[in-house]
């Protein structure tokens, strides 16, 4: 259903939502007849909810098609992430707190190591600690050319994000990353002829920053990718009725969550603990709460299938602390699939639990994982359903048509 | 699939389908680990019936959209709900036989109670009796303003029907009923440019009602709703090849089934047996039977589990009379579902049945409930996909491509 479709339908109500969010939490089975991480996991909690409420299977983009994190998410906030296309320079930008207004242009920005010919010898700078790469970003701000004005801003070791401020500039720009050691950064060309003086502008900076770059040892060359706008999504308050917050310790999730509007927490701790108090500290101050678990997915991709089970048994733990909140309504899923057999995201439909004691239809399953969720009562949905079934059973949707 | 694709695959068949709807069928138990109204009931024909045939859940509009009536049933008769737009008014006047021709529009009225001031004391006018609201009606009819002519209608109680004839007028109005008490009739605004001829021609029909109400103690006001026009729905025969029929008692199920060109059976009594009997009158004339039942859905709107339960377990004594026909395909659906716990319309999935013994791939279920139906054959499909089921298992759908 379009937003525009649901906006219209949208009515009050003061019943909170938890949307928590193992991410990657769908898995294998390390190996043949065996149980995934999640039905590996001993979750006494979770199975009791999975036995209260109803379980499913959601699918993020499409059958076969495996998301990044960004795309993923917005299905889950409710947004068809085929139509509603982030970029993501926007969401490098956006998740540590730089505003990208319409018309500026945010690229992610890579330190890379190259050689007297201008080859890229890594990648990476050598994954240059961020202590190092700091300074080498604060010098970069100092590049001065009249007529425009590029922001820099470190993220994490060898990564940036950088910002051309305009009003009118045009985010059709190929990467520069040549994918390849041994070649040279690639300069900066336009998909189609309104964004050649956008790429001409970008060109000019990177040439200067040779001047500043070309004393370092690992990172004394950049590329750059993603390069995008503000994409100016409909807004969680306006669209749905829901004065949102999100609690994430990665900064990427916390910019996806800005860029639909919702407020972004601060609190100090990363243990699924530290976020279930942050959520109960602002428990009065908001309708919905996106509570993002990031180690499931960082332990799916190391291979670490014990890693994956510790982590889902530790949210297992703390989440009666958020049950201490009475929701209304609470939904478990993940993002999508990162099997530790796979040792990367995958396609594969993702595990869904919704609690709502008030209006789900219980189904017969005792136990939450991928093989119950198959049998479940939701059965299998594409995730841009997932926001809609919450807004119903937070009764926030009204009725279509006479 | 689009109408026009189907109705391309459409072949003659003498195959006679039965379309049984038990308006609001679905529902919830009544308490935790508890059965709902269906599977509550005890429904020994539709479970031997379930056990022959095959079972599904339906969405009626999408995941977590409860449908009004009108909607609902058009997607149950094959078309989309989000496509196909039928306003209230049209379905009100249809329903009590008022053909609403392109470039009318007719509007729903109720009659309201107002104070000195002009303000509402009683926006249902006391739920004034028909005795008493019928001849106000027709001095409404009284109104002469030249250059146009509106014509009133008494449905029941407080409720009429207005309708705007013409051939140019626009629907884009705004609804005149304030929603409370304390207020005064709202008049009525276009909400384009084009609709403000349409606009005013209404609200001159309203100033000339005041004299003809002042009088009256408790119908001494109006409000209107839902100005529509024709919706120009594709019709039942040249789209399905179906020569069709509607038995109801309701006029709203009787006004939309005539939308899509369905013929209204008339005949005495409001028991399934009155129906079902009507439709044996009928069986010779017609392809398509659909049969509507309403008080499965007026007893969830009660919360009466109970009463619930038992108008489904009278429909079910009274089906062999049905059965008696032999129908080559029978249906057996709710439009949405009420749950008795919600005393609402909700947007739960709907169960199914479909019995056709020359073509059904039966299932392992052997009992008709909403658990069962979540196993069941059909899997879960949008409520438009039952249609062309029907016209499948009835030989009327050819093959699509070579």
């Amino acid at each position: 259903m379009e937003l525009s479709a649901i906006r219209e339908l949208i009515r009050l109500s003061s019943k909170k939502i938890v949307l928590l969010v193992l991410d990657g939490l769908g898995g294998l089975p390390i190996k043949p007849n065996s149980q995934t991480e999640l039905e590996a996991a001993n979750t006494p909690v979770m199975d009791k909810l999975a036995a209260e409420g109803v379980l499913g299977l959601s699918t993020p983009i499409a059958p076969g098609v495996t998301p990044g994190s960004g795309p993923a998410h917005l299905a889950l906030f409710g947004y068809d992430p085929l139509k509603f296309i982030v970029g993501r320079g926007v969401l490098e930008a956006t998740g540590i707190g730089i505003k990208i207004a319409k018309g500026d242009i945010a690229a992610r920005g890579n330190f890379c190591t190259i050689d007297a010919a201008g080859l890229i010898t890594d990648r990476r700078a050598g994954r240059i600690s961020s202590d190092l790469a700091e300074p080498i970003v604060d010098r970069l701000n100092s590049i001065a050319i009249a007529g425009f004005q590029v922001e820099v801003r470190h993220v994490r070791e060898y990564r940036f994000a950088a910002v051309l401020r305009g009003s009118s500039y045009r985010p059709e720009l190929e990467d520069t990353d040549p994918q390849h050691i041994g070649l040279a950064p690639l300069k900066v060309q336009a998909k189609e002829p309104a964004a050649e003086e956008t790429a001409q502008i970008f060109n000019k900076w990177i040439e200067g920053t040779r001047r500043i770059l070309s004393n370092e040892k690992l990172a004394n060359g950049l590329t750059l990718r993603g390069f995008s706008t503000d994409p100016q999504l409909p807004q969680y308050e306006n669209t749905f009725g829901l004065k949102a917050a999100c609690i994430a310790v990665y900064p990427m999730y916390r910019g996806v969550s800005k860029l639909v509007g919702m407020d972004i927490i601060n609190f100090t701790g990363e243990q699924p603990q530290d976020e279930f108090a942050a959520a109960s500290s602002e428990w009065g101050s908001y309708d919905f709460f996106f509570i993002h678990i990031k180690r499931t997915d960082s332990k799916g991709e190391d291979g670490d299938f014990e890693g994956k089970v510790a982590v889902i048994e530790g949210v297992d733990q703390a989440i009666p602390m958020l049950l201490d909140l009475s929701p209304d309504v609470l939904l478990i899923t993940g993002d999508h699939s990162t099997p530790a057999r796979m040792r990367q995201h995958s396609w594969h439909p993702v595990p869904l639990l919704l609690w709502a004691p008030e209006t789900a239809r219980a189904d017969e399953e005792k136990v939450f994982g991928e093989t119950a969720c198959r049998r479940g009562g939701l059965g299998s949905i594409p995730a841009t359903s997932i926001l809609p079934l919450l807004l119903a059973h937070s009764a926030r949707l009204g009725k279509f048509g006479a």
